[in-house]
């Protein structure tokens, strides 16, 4: 027997894995989870038929969403994660030693036991700098006041129970939560088949921030391969760097590096062109 | 009835588009050709399984081609295309006033007859400055001694037809072709899939060019959504260019921009390593 995963990127585009064996299979309050190991891409965790992350390819999301805000301000001591319950973004996190204390909050426990029971990264959950707190994330950042040096708002899709954490809403609490230096990363869906959504999760971020800027990476197994995330700040540039003090921290790397640092803020004409348009 | 083409990345992995209506098909004496038109990204070229072009995305590839190795020398006039009878490649360097001409060597004339009547920018090839030659690319190129400014090695698999155009002998006699300041451009497999074959590619270019970079664009229907291009040189480096030269041409781009050029040409640490790797 061959049994194959398929996500539909629109009605009329598939991208397809053969699965060798399902490990996981539920329905949550908020999502249809599904855990599947495969061949090609290894472990891979799919929210409401949508591919959140595979062991393969994940080290390049996680590396863009923790690295290049790390490497903006190094003296990033404490974060708060939006979801993120496979482990991926506070492992790399972790990898700071200047970090005291990672906030994750997620709502849905489903997720966070699958997680932590077929994701070998989820166990970086355990470790004593890291808080969770099982919450609704807008109720949960409304409380908090320059708490914050980092904000991750990390793989959620703004078409499913994550629709709330794509308002102008909880960008201006984002901004409120973090500090004078503050950073907020989030991942913004790429406009190659779907430029709506993609200008108006950017407009909305763009309202909140006096400083947002779009960075790009290449995702294998996500739609058109390419993953757009959002930058904002109240007045730190991305791209005015110190990146030797990123560098003496020798932190190894298998995608993220100074040119591609640089270069992931450079975006094609038709991006930019989604991203003038006004909301 | 519904119809879907399916492309096999690797045995694991499937890319799927939903057809309209077939438009071509036919086994050639070099490969099997497809062409037929999708909802989502208008009309498609296959050749053997695999998606050459769609209408919705060539436009990144073929600005890519020909837009950096023209922007590092606007000087060029006489260009020299391996295949591309799709045309793409063709329209994009006609824009230039200051190229003379082109010779677009093929030796599929059942492709491009398909290519003709089926894909419009096709009709690029009846321009007065194309010169086509339906000729083994690797004898025409034997012939000819610091003959061309620039040559373009388009969209041929390194397993298909084309083998003999990513071998050592190929770009040894690309090199002897092209002038003191001549660039050649060709595609590389990228190393997601199968970093062996991109390696053994890429070092074959190595060895015949004394300057040699990888850069990269992001392809939404091509495998992992990203692709590479090499680009050597007998002298001229692809990232101190006078962008306003190129700016002053006005010239309108849907993908290509100055920071995408010089952003191009970071690559992320795992491809870095396949590169370091020796044959």
């Amino acid at each position: 027997m061959e049994l194959w995963f398929t996500e539909q990127h629109t009605p009329n585009v598939r991208f397809s894995l053969k699965v060798d064996k399902q490990l996981f299979t539920a329905e949550s309050d908020f999502q249809r989870i599904d855990i599947f190991e495969s061949e090609e891409v290894g472990r891979v965790l799919v929210l409401d038929g949508r591919i959140m992350l595979t062991e393969r390819d994940d080290f390049i999301y996680r590396e863009m969403l923790v690295h290049v805000p790390m490497c903006v301000n190094p003296e990033i001591q404490k974060v708060l994660l939006v979801s993120g319950s496979d482990g991926g973004s506070v492992s790399e996190l972790l990898r700071y030693q200047s970090i005291e204390q990672i906030d994750l909050v997620e709502q849905d426990t489903t997720l966070m036991r699958a997680c932590r029971e077929f994701l070998p990264l989820a166990s970086s959950l355990e470790n004593r700098r890291v808080k969770i707190v099982v919450c609704d994330p807008l109720k949960f950042v409304r409380s908090k006041v320059a708490s914050y040096d980092l904000i991750i708002v990390d793989p959620i899709d703004p078409l499913g129970p994550g629709e709330g954490l794509f308002t102008k809403e909880f960008y201006g609490l984002c901004f409120n939560a973090l500090k004078e230096q503050g950073i907020l990363v989030n991942q913004l869906e790429p406009p190659f088949y779907d430029a709506e959504q993609f200008r108006r999760s950017y407009s909305r971020l763009a309202a909140a921030f006096p400083l947002v800027r779009v960075y790009q990476l290449n995702m294998p197994t996500f739609p058109a391969g390419q993953w757009l995330l959002g930058y904002a700040s109240k007045n730190l540039s991305p791209t005015q760097v110190e990146f030797r003090r990123w560098e003496a921290l020798n932190l190894q790397t298998n995608y993220y590096n100074e040119a591609i640092h640089k270069a992931s803020f450079a975006v094609p004409n038709y991006v930019l062109e989604s991203i003038k348009s006004k909301e």
